[in-house]
């Protein structure tokens, strides 16, 4: 008999039907056995109107009166669900981030979690009870009530999980699986049976945002074995697991991640000397614009370019801080771009082979895309290309490293 | 500086601009000196959306988790409230039945108060913050969530009051005060300056439906000055107190309380034994109707006629029930009335005057209206009559006894 925490999100529970079908599946699962404890989201949508609703006072709502609003989402769907489950004969109790107790630190609205009281939920547990736990919340030591910031309902999933040394985490979603890459761009994409906690992040990280970084990083600290499932289809998902020694089969390459929300910078003629990669950084970063990857080519005739990529939003405002900078420290120009796009091929099995990257460009020349930025990390390599070759490129990549499916998946 | 606290109800927190309303409220009073604590209901029609979503998952809600969900109401409007405080500079804290802590029983949907801890709340109110306390909701010793029932802020309100010993319990409604009577049937009806505990509970069980019985109950019990205002207008509204012994020149009537809710019922040609009456309400009470008025007329030919009132809506009800217990003890025939008011006179000054019954009949008498039961206590005489002379019989009372105001009031 094993111990299942199973995590259904905001579209999960969007209605009273869907409330009655999760409450048909969580039957289904109970009788098989299992111990089962339910994190809930609120209701899709209940949390921009409870927080719409704080924003017509004013526009900077009290953090600590925010959260007593907004926790109050998950509050109704764990009754209604509690409701739904004892309507079925099948005894469950609902309990709040307070009750449960899901000690926080008092950082409203962005908390963290310190603590689990797990007393309750394993009396319940023994008397036979599902227990369905309100996801997203926790209260301080004061007592004050704390939210965990959006998609924080995965992360009190994977930390019930962890305090409950439970067998798996559960996450209940609108997709059946983590994909080798977006199946809306290459359909013939494979859901993974497996994939490690550090492919995962690197995924997740790079747009497949299918979980919340927090809670991969957090099950990958406690080693609790997560799994990614559809709320309504049948289907075992895919589980998130830490690399097992014995997988020497495993594939090089496990998915294609991509994204289109970034631009590039490119400072020109930049005097090399020491510390100029900080007179560069330093302004972006005191303007609180985020840089993702950053390149910088060998010096010749002293002087060097240096390309960064910001999130697209923040585009202009690094504009104007690096024309700035270039004024400062002498560069010779400024030049930017928006329509680019980031492609990243990501694995654990490329640490142990050569040679990958190079079939990485190989694919990319074979199509004639031009390459402007690299970047690699232990467990992935990223490149930049324009932006119009994006599809091109991923479906390309999904070929020359084998992880089209054979046969095409039905949707 | 007085301690007051502030009870504001569904229809004072029913919208944004509503809530803006009662925050500037609040800081006017602030601003003259006054420690406040202020208890807030759930928007009006919150708490039927939240039933009615429990509603559409089953008929039977669990108690338990129907208060985990109806107890959210309240959790928006102090903290909503608190926004708009803070927004205008008045440094202000929220706290949920559970964080004051409110002890109730664990009696679901209907729980009483049995302990308040005061600690916080005296703690922010030294620190200069206006306490703003969900009503209606409390805890368990188990740490349940559980609510009060319906109208249960007032009870809040006055509980609160009792345990930080406040100066005065203000209950902000939708009238100005409490009248002589209802002045959409007698317009010079007047505001009462002040009534005792025992008068408002008899004018609010007739039908003056400004305050929750329970409340008025719970105010006496331990002294706490009540005054009812109006939310959005100004004046002095009416204060509930004790029988104060100064009072000479009090008038004899304070009110006339009426209703039209009651249905009669007579059984005719029962049989004068002992316990005969039990014979005859055992079933209807069995049948879990509330019966009113009850009189028995002295018998003759050893049998008598036993009559009551009830609600309407319970009226068919009560009549199928009676006509089974007549054939049983062989009485002779069971007879019923709906259309039948309820009329009566209420004050604490008849207690020193005879007569009061007398004029009150004298006054119907002239007006030709006949009396079908009489009911008499310490501080009320009621008489049912049939109900087309009901506004004919407040107007004629009210005058009788010196009630209408000397100039009409101003709406």
């Amino acid at each position: 008999m094993a111990l299942i925490v199973q995590k259904f999100g905001g579209t999960s529970v969007g209605s009273i039907e869907r409330i009655e079908q999760v409450a048909d599946k969580v039957k289904k699962f109970r009788e098989s056995g299992d111990d089962l404890v339910v994190v809930l989201s609120a209701m899709s949508g209940e949390t921009n109107r409870l927080i719409d609703l704080a924003k017509q006072i004013t526009e900077k709502p009290e953090p600590r009166e925010l959260d007593v609003i907004v926790s109050t989402g998950e509050q109704v769907t764990i009754a209604l669900l509690t409701m739904a489950l004892m309507k079925r004969g099948v005894p469950a109790v609902s309990y709040t981030g307070n009750q449960v107790r899901i000690l926080t630190d008092s950082a409203h609205n962005k908390a963290r979690i310190l603590q689990i009281d797990d007393q309750k939920i394993r009396a319940d547990l023994k008397a036979g009870r599902v227990v369905v736990v309100a996801g997203f919340q926790g209260v301080d030591e004061q007592g004050n009530i704390t939210t965990l910031g959006r998609g924080g309902s995965d992360t009190t999933g994977v930390a019930l999980a962890a305090a409950l040394k439970a067998d798996e985490c559960q996450i209940y979603t609108d997709v059946d699986g983590v994909y080798t890459t977006d199946p809306r761009v290459v359909p013939h994409a494979r859901r993974l049976e497996k994939i490690t906690f550090e492919e995962m992040l690197e995924m997740a990280s790079l747009g497949s945002k299918v979980l919340q970084i927090r809670s991969v990083e957090f099950a990958g600290k406690y080693n609790v074995p997560l799994r990614v499932l559809h709320s309504f289809k049948e289907g075992p998902g895919t589980l998130i697991t830490i690399d097992e020694e014995e997988s020497m089969e495993q594939p090089i390459i496990s998915g294609i991640a991509f994204n289109r929300d970034e631009a590039k910078l490119t400072i020109r003629g930049v005097p090399d000397t020491p510390g100029v990669a900080f007179k560069i950084l330093g302004p972006i970063s005191a303007s609180n614009i985020e840089v993702d990857m950053i390149v910088q080519n060998v010096s010749h005739d002293n002087t060097t370019d240096f390309t960064f990529t910001v999130h697209r939003n923040e585009y202009d405002n690094a504009l104007s801080v690096l024309q700035k900078t270039a004024n400062e420290i002498g560069a010779r120009e400024v030049i930017g771009d928006t329509k680019i796009a980031k492609v990243s091929i990501v694995g654990v099995g490329m640490r142990s082979h050569a040679g990958v990257a190079s079939r990485m460009f190989e694919a990319l020349a074979k199509e004639s895309i031009n390459i402007q930025m690299i970047s690699t990390s232990e467990i992935k390599v990223s490149v930049v290309i324009e932006e119009k070759y994006l599809e091109l490129a991923v479906r390309a990549l999904h070929t020359a490293f084998e992880l089209d499916a054979p046969v095409r998946q039905s949707e």
